[in-house]
């Protein structure tokens, strides 16, 4: 059994306080928060005590921290936890500015972080992957990336969000990178904004396609929009040299009705935190590994990685140009 | 190129005559119908002429007859065919009293009559077929058949149609013995008038299951109703030792509309003129084959065998028992 | 917060400890089990204690008995559990014996006891109750059920289970009643033995179809399977007088891979934990809401009427012959 | 009955010849092919003549040309047609050279010309596009078009093709003005060499992705490649206001094979004459219209603005600047 602590007991530190928790080889020994209350409801269901962040750091008992406190504190957090020889689960992303990403190059490099992108961990997009690597349809040679929310945040989000490219899309740069096997080389972006005109008005597009091209010629679009229409559309496709592999969106339920006008499946799961559900305990059981050893499967320099191609776009689609990341 | 005679000039006969009339090896010839009117009307459309019966089978260099009259015509007008030395295409059923469909057998378990159950013509159900004899699930062990139609028809055509299991079933009993590959042994039936109570009036039901069973234990359910609500169903599942092929229904187009409660696929393809276009046209395809030289795939026997268990599936749907046919 | 003891230690009782443990109303006091090491194992895990029948019984902290002991003791324990003035969760069959089972009605009638067939708390089974309840597809006419399982159980269970209509069936009868909103007239069942000889010799049968019918004539086709070759086959298609609903297998993943021979879905999810795995928070969670006072949806009368549909199959499939139950 | 010549006796124009032959409105009078035996192979099937182009337009009689001869013919048979008065039935594309098709515009700007894109006539794309028009998701914002050949042409194809943006994606950029809407005011192109290096020494690419962008940011991305591994690859995503609306493929039959690893469905339609045969049945149909004096629904300016998209996504790709066609 491996001591964690919680940083940050927002609506994701409780999924992952609820996961660690439950997990057999983890014990969730601590939960740190500003605000006292929520640190206490979280360390009362899970009989973990309230605590700070010094007090985490300075226990030896405590092997890992898991910091899903808000993104400007993800990097300080997680150089002095790392600092503290813990091991450390960071959210993503890993910052909003790249060049502060890049300044900590020297305290995270070489640290035990991992770097939550909870698409990797998705049983869906792991199975593609895993198709994929079986080489049953060859080499991939390009890849379709869908990721649209269901409906836009309140653009007083939009306003701190880094913008559609950091925000959203950074899921999407973590994904084509995971998938190519090879580093893009080219970044091309265009956007709009048929959503909603304020956030026009904030500096940001809510409509966007991105492609991006590896130095051998594999493409890769990205699809993104801050409004669907039908719900939380979280799609790949990769093309390979012999086939093609997809995953597709998982619905609520099988039910299929059948009326004289045609059959109606059941809508999209929607709330990123059910369609995620299984993700963030992956992601978890991922966590224990590197705390009996293993090595992060996706760490600090892939969090770099995906805000460089995530500035890129954001570039592009003001410049209309290539963007070299 | 072989010369073919079309006997009835209805719905049906208009379909073979098309599918004769641009065959690359079949000419049609002549049209007959008691309606000079309708026989004209086709046998303009592809340059025939219109004719009689008589005339047709005296006539040496018509080398088929298409025998798409009523159906208590069927059979008198095969013999009479076959007699004349023509090959016979002959619509389903062979006739709706299993006793003069048997007493047949001397004119006709030798001719060359193709007896034209066109499910078997269908690409699914033969794709279906192909999956199944290619060993790659194994050998077959149960089925389940279902065939609902999208409305009933009028009180006046239940009336003379021989009941729901000598008028629609009888398909769907051509397909069970075509796809297990082994003769039923017992029929259990059991039938329910939910659609129509004039329907029940007549003394026939509207919604049925029927179960066969063969002498080494295979099972088969065939579902029906008269109305399905839903549009025309045409499926069959095939259980085999290691796996299930199942062929699905036909939709009218491929587009699925997403909105916030789901998508919606098109509708089924409803007319069975529609459904079965194909299968109409391969049926043709194989009286073409026969014309040839090749020995039909379905015939006199295979009319009888059906029409038997037509028989007995009504019987055990009046009386609750097992029949042996 | 209401406590809870579990009665039998074994795979299925895990899985209840587990989500009693989790629920936010319900407390894990104790497990009862003959085998001191398994009540311990699970109790180590929650926080519980070990304790024994006679002990739980007397102590009126505990609200509720989770009856998840071998078949032959539900009876037993859930009389005992109910006269102890206790809310009882008893796991399915109520029993493999009718008339046995019927004997308890004096005692079991009127208990708050909750029998919990699994199949009733599946978000699929639930998604295509409610499709059928909002009435947009009018009234239910008939049902076809399929309920195959992957692969045979050994022989020695075979030789206790009761037979395939009490083992297997007995969930798919249930789901009858409950769909079709109607009790159950007539019966009529066969089975065949193709899966194994060995299961022949012990007087069962491996491959069956049931047919139900109500008074009002509505149909039932239930069809079991005890190895499938592809997977855990859980499905319900649901006709109504104006259209159709059904519920669909469960995939492993919602991945395909389209190559030259057309595209593969993943496997279905096999195992019937996993396959099931919500419907049995879902249980825990009605056995909480009848913890504050509802009345459970489903309960002794319907645990005897299941098993005496599946009485009734049992002795139609030996003679052949219609039995009202 | 309108009469109406094929100029143009290869693959396509034996389809046409056919489809006109066949229509009820229609009767094809005259073919003319400088390869003699092809004209009369095709005249013979259809009891039509073998005819000059100057006999076809002096015969007043012919009242529609259909012109399916080679690209490079288009523009001159198609102005000669029309200034002989004839309706003019004209494969696509317009012509390979954009200025070319835009110097023919005094000639053919009024001309009652047809330019024959078989996508707008696929009955998927057709349902998709009444889905949109509809109003029922809402307007539409965005489009995926996925355009993938089977297998690549051989190498002397590919040199006269024009590249793959005119010869392929050309049928995409049509599609793409016409479900938007809207003209497209920018276009980006990319392009690789993946499938085979010979393509790229001559110049083209294999494998393309191109978003175009219009004036009110609509955004519309297309994917292609010369060979996908899996089949012929037709696929729309349109997304919309409030929902999204797809076609998807045509596949060979809708079997599909459950085994322990999953199921099957069968393969794409590969071949484009199968997949398009009932588009180019429509396209008749609409030429019947237009010579029953109907206003072509695509005519000289749609070729003329798809080829100037074809011309600057070709630009781009050398480029890598966005350009305004």
């Amino acid at each position: 059994m491996s001591k964690v602590a919680l940083i940050g007991a927002g609506r994701i530190g409780r999924i992952h306080a609820r996961n660690a928790a439950l997990h057999p080889r983890l014990e969730l020994a601590a939960v740190v928060d500003p605000v006292t209350a929520s640190a206490g409801s979280i360390a009362g269901e899970w009989n973990a005590r309230v605590s700070s962040l010094e007090e985490v750091l300075a226990d030896d008992t405590i092997a890992g921290v898991i910091v899903a406190s808000s993104t400007d504190t993800h990097l300080d957090y997680s150089i002095r936890a790392a600092q503290a020889g813990k091991a450390v689960f960071c959210e993503k992303p890993i910052d909003q500015d790249l060049q502060r990403a890049r300044g900590a190059a020297g305290a995270l490099r070489e640290a035990r972080l991992f770097l939550a992108f909870n698409r990797r961990f998705d049983p869906n997009f792991q199975a593609l992957k895993a198709r994929l690597d079986d080489g049953g349809i060859g080499s991939i040679e390009s890849l379709q990336i869908t990721s649209n929310d269901p409906a836009p945040p309140p653009p007083s989000y939009i306003a701190v969000s880094g913008g559609l490219f950091k925000d959203m899309a950074i899921h999407d740069f973590d994904m084509a990178r995971w998938l190519l096997g090879e580093e893009v080389a080219e970044v091309w972006a265009v956007g709009s904004c048929l959503v909603d005109p304020e956030i026009g008005r904030l500096g940001d597009v809510d409509t966007a396609r991105t492609v991006l091209k590896t130095a051998s010629g594999k493409l890769c679009v990205i699809s993104n929009t801050r409004r669907s229409g039908y719900g939380y559309d979280q799609r790949i496709e990769a093309y390979a040299s012999a086939g093609m592999v997809r995953a597709d969106n998982v619905l609520e339920s099988t039910v299929q009705v059948f009326g004289e006008n045609g059959a109606a499946s059941d809508r999209l799961q929607n709330f990123f935190l059910d369609r995620y559900a299984e993700a963030y305990r992956r992601e978890m059981d991922h966590f224990a590994e590197i705390l009996d050893g293993a090595t992060p499967s996706v760490g600090y320099a892939d969090g770099v990685a995906a805000l460089a191609l995530a500035e890129a776009a954001t570039r592009s689609s003001k410049t209309g140009e290539v963007v070299r990341p």
